[in-house]
């Protein structure tokens, strides 16, 4: 098993180096080049996509009692794939009885197969990223990186995290302990990693890989067993990566339920049921806060949540207004606001602000974002690139009810020749500053509110205070000004908000890059942890001590 | 404020090496010696304490509203000090009005405050004894140990290890992503720590320093504001911690109310309205596992907890009989069995086991330990020394419960010549294999059971189901045989207990090392956490960051 360790040292160690250092660092390419996939790469991951649909999907040796599965596409095709699915009581049974032997397959043992799971599933990224497009409605580019390599990265992350924190607890130390003038006494002690038992992960609808791999591949290095409870609109990415985790852990004589899927139907959940079973120990969970609370109040295990947030943009000033209204159309019009990172609400000062191109008044800036909106979609190739497709269709209601919000700035609209896909570029609707229940409750989707406030400061109290209240996971604030900077950097810091300043170009609020930024703070109601730090990985072990007089072991 | 930091420098790098190697290290010494403390600090420790007796404690600008206070000492004397007393609200109110300054202190500054204020506790370590004597019934020598040098390293511990857990996360990176024959995209990022909130301690009766300071100092190095709740009985240590604490932070200018004191009287105590506050961040709770089942159902807070446990030691063969039961008396005597870590129930093969005295009985082996009590406390001086007083008059009660459950092998009884002290020394009670109902409950106090079982593996079987089910701390085995041991050691470790294996002389099963030992796995009911680990820190602050392009940094 530590040949698998071994082959991905360097891999680990780099990454581990990473964690601590935080500058860019890239494992897989997020590049879908034939010269970096492989000419065929391409062609070879649509076809196995192809293959799929229509079928039961195996996974060999899993339990199976029934299956399960019902996925359409955002784009139109129903998937027809079924999963083997399981009660909670088989899907326990059989979790708990891998446990022993993969508790024991020792932390390098365990950190190999997860690495070379992730070196597998990246190079399955091209087929991964149909699977991903075709359940979530991310474009392809998008559904191949997110879904892919920056998926696998995360999950590389976590590894890494987990890693360092198992082998900082020594495997072995002699205490002595003098005793003045007589003989020290002196023990032998032993420390080994102790899983917490079984860990589920929940994935969510619109990022079925990235946000589930963190916790997966934590808990997995870990020692713990792994139950995958996919959204039942987004299966398929997390059956395959069930499937080669299985793979791996077989080709070295593991038990392969180590991990296992745990597939339903809509309408017929099983996740309250699996949560509340007692012997789970640890729950990733992302997802709605809806059911987020559901899941603080009931569940006994620890939790790591990301539920949802409401992110703002705060105008202050620039000396670069194309470039602003660009980035920001950029970002509103990305996976059409389906992104936990997507901004909802833009505070724009009454009376304006400076500009590069002088003074411009509040209707100016929001007429701006709309213009660069309609300049970034103006083709339509382009614009299904950028906003992909709706993932639930309930998003679309939710565009038409915003509609009559306020006062209509840009308007949401289908994206043409795109035959049966779900799409909705971004709506802008401007609301009066006490219009609180409109722009204080998320409305996930393409909907974005301008606010007017009275200064850049106001705005960005307000957006704070809405962060701490209701939760945020990003901001943005455009000034020019270092003293707005640092009261700004003071204020979002303090409601647990990352904040992006003055951003242009190819680089958005949105973005979220592992090894870098830690996703989420865990410091406001948008989430109790962090994609990935230290703190994510900790607990997920414990450690049990045996210590003996030193002489004896010495026999 | 980096001043502090500064001085403590070597003392810091010192036990953050120590937390990694957990060899034996010791920052502050054990011996209560004139030579290592100064000629006078014994009687001038006394004389501190006695003149705090029958007066208000001054907390110098500490909220206060009404006094409390109605400690007795175990030893006979009313304590009659009276600590100052203030609302929930006014406590929370003035805990959060310190946060931000607090939190701006940046962790050096946090770093150098706590290792002034435990280098100052260390200086008052024999006053600190007197109070530990007389709120916990602990006798003086141990009363200096686990109350003030120990109790001190644990709490150095948790400010090494929350040091490096700030640490690990870099302030400031750039961050440069090619964008191949583009220029690259540079970013620079900012991190800070963010702290979680108000921190609450619930202090124990048994060892008000010892098990508080973990979690207290961890808490205050992550930039938390930290409210103490004492056992009404014990508040006197606490109130002497916090009183140093707040004289170090108001030399540096810093907010005194970052600690508070929360004391309450017996029958109308605080704690669950104070921990059901929604400002409570964060929960260190040492306790009854009936109250902590209470928190674990009511907190939304983050949650440490050291619950009970049923502690055991099992025979299997030894080549030191008299060595093994000396040993075993000491530590079924020591405090009178008042320790979380005492061991309870003794599981005996019940054809005897096999000695460097040859075969011996169950009989011959539950009589050899009763003898060694008898010898370890035959002189009442070194009896009251080792045994000191009972904490808790219902301990008393138990004792006389306990005599009727089964067939007396040594009974328990005041140590003579002790005055008012409430004292106890061991009971041995032996009871059937299939009596779980009496030897599968907690029984805190001078309580011993021994069981009769099939053979040693049988009794490790039985010890280990009894800790996964009910929880433990400490297990400890006698055993000439590797295979056993290891054995053992696999058992106890699936069920989260540190192990210790054929202690004699002067190391006992009771005894948790700070800097190698961690006390508790958090992996059974007697506790979700440990003292002192990465896990125990690492979430109690989280990060939060701002991020800009980079050439604007350079300006």
């Amino acid at each position: 098993m530590s040949e698998l360790f071994e082959r991905h040292r360097d891999l680990l160690g780099r990454a581990v180096q990473a964690t601590q250092e935080r500058t860019y660092w890239s494992a897989f390419s997020e590049v879908p080049s034939g010269k970096i996939y492989g000419e065929r790469a391409k062609a070879e991951g649509a076809s196995a996509f192809e293959a799929r649909l229509g079928k039961p999907f195996n996974l060999a040796n899993h339990p199976a009692e029934a299956p399960v599965g019902n996925e359409v596409s955002p784009y139109g095709r129903r998937l027809g794939i079924t999963y083997p699915a399981a009660s909670i009581t088989t899907l326990i049974n059989a979790s708990q009885a891998a446990s022993s032997v993969w508790a024991a397959a020792a932390p390098e043992g365990r950190v190999g197969v997860c690495l070379e799971a992730l070196v597998r599933l990246n190079n399955l990224s091209f087929e991964i990223a149909n699977a991903v497009m075709h359940t979530t409605g991310q474009a392809f580019a998008m559904a191949f990186q997110a879904g892919g390599p920056h998926a696998q990265e995360r999950g590389l992350e976590a590894v890494a995290y987990a890693y360092s924190e198992m082998k900082k607890v020594p495997s072995t130390a002699v205490w002595s302990k003098p005793q003045g003038k007589g003989e020290p006494i002196v023990l032998e002690k032993k420390w080994r990693i102790v899983p917490k038992g079984v860990s589920v992960v929940v994935g969510c609808n619109t990022f079925p890989t990235w946000n589930s791999y963190p916790g997966l591949f934590a808990s997995l290095a870990c020692g713990n067993t792994v139950i995958v409870k996919p959204h039942p609109s987004a299966i398929l990415p997390l059956a395959m990566t069930v499937d080669i985790i299985r793979q791996v852990l077989a080709e070295q004589g593991l038990p392969e339920d180590a991990i296992l899927l745990a597939p339903d139907a809509a309408g017929s959940e099983i996740t309250r049921d699996l949560l509340k079973h007692p012997a789970v120990a640890i729950i990733d969970y992302t997802g709605s806060t809806a059911f987020g609370e559901w899941v603080r109040n009931n569940a006994q295990a620890d939790l790591y949540t990301e539920e949802a947030g409401i992110n703002s943009i705060v105008m202050g000033s620039t000396d670069d207004f194309v470039g602003m209204c660009d980035n920001l159309a950029f970002s509103l019009s990305l996976y059409s606001g389906q992104m936990c990172t997507s901004p909802q609400n833009i505070f724009i000062p009454s009376s304006g602000i400076e500009t590069n191109e002088g003074s411009k008044t509040f209707d100016e800036l929001a007429d701006g974002v709309a213009a660069a909106v309609d300049r970034l979609l103006a083709d339509s190739v382009r614009a299904a690139g950028v906003c992909g497709a709706i993932a639930n269709p309930a998003t679309l209601d939710r565009v038409s009810n915003a509609r009559k919000l306020g006062r209509l700035v840009r308007d949401s609209a289908v994206i043409e020749g795109q035959g049966d896909a779900r799409t909705a570029t971004p709506l802008i609707v401007a609301v009066e500053t006490d219009a609180c229940d409109t722009y204080g409750e998320e409305r996930f989707g393409p909907i974005s509110f301008v606010i007017p406030v009275d200064d850049v400061r106001d705005g960005i109290n307000r957006a704070a205070a809405l962060a701490s209240k209701k939760g945020a996971i990003t901001a943005a604030l455009y000034s020019t000004d270092d003293d707005v900077m640092n009261f700004a950097a003071d204020q979002f810091a303090r409601a647990g908000v990352n904040l992006s300043v003055n951003l242009m170009g190819g680089i958005f609020v949105n973005q979220s890059a592992a090894f870098s930024d830690f996703h989420v703070t865990g410091a406001n109601p948008a989430g109790n942890a962090s994609l990935t730090d230290a703190a994510f990985v900790a607990n997920r072990f414990r450690v049990a001590m045996w210590r003996k007089p030193f002489q004896e072991a010495a026999e």
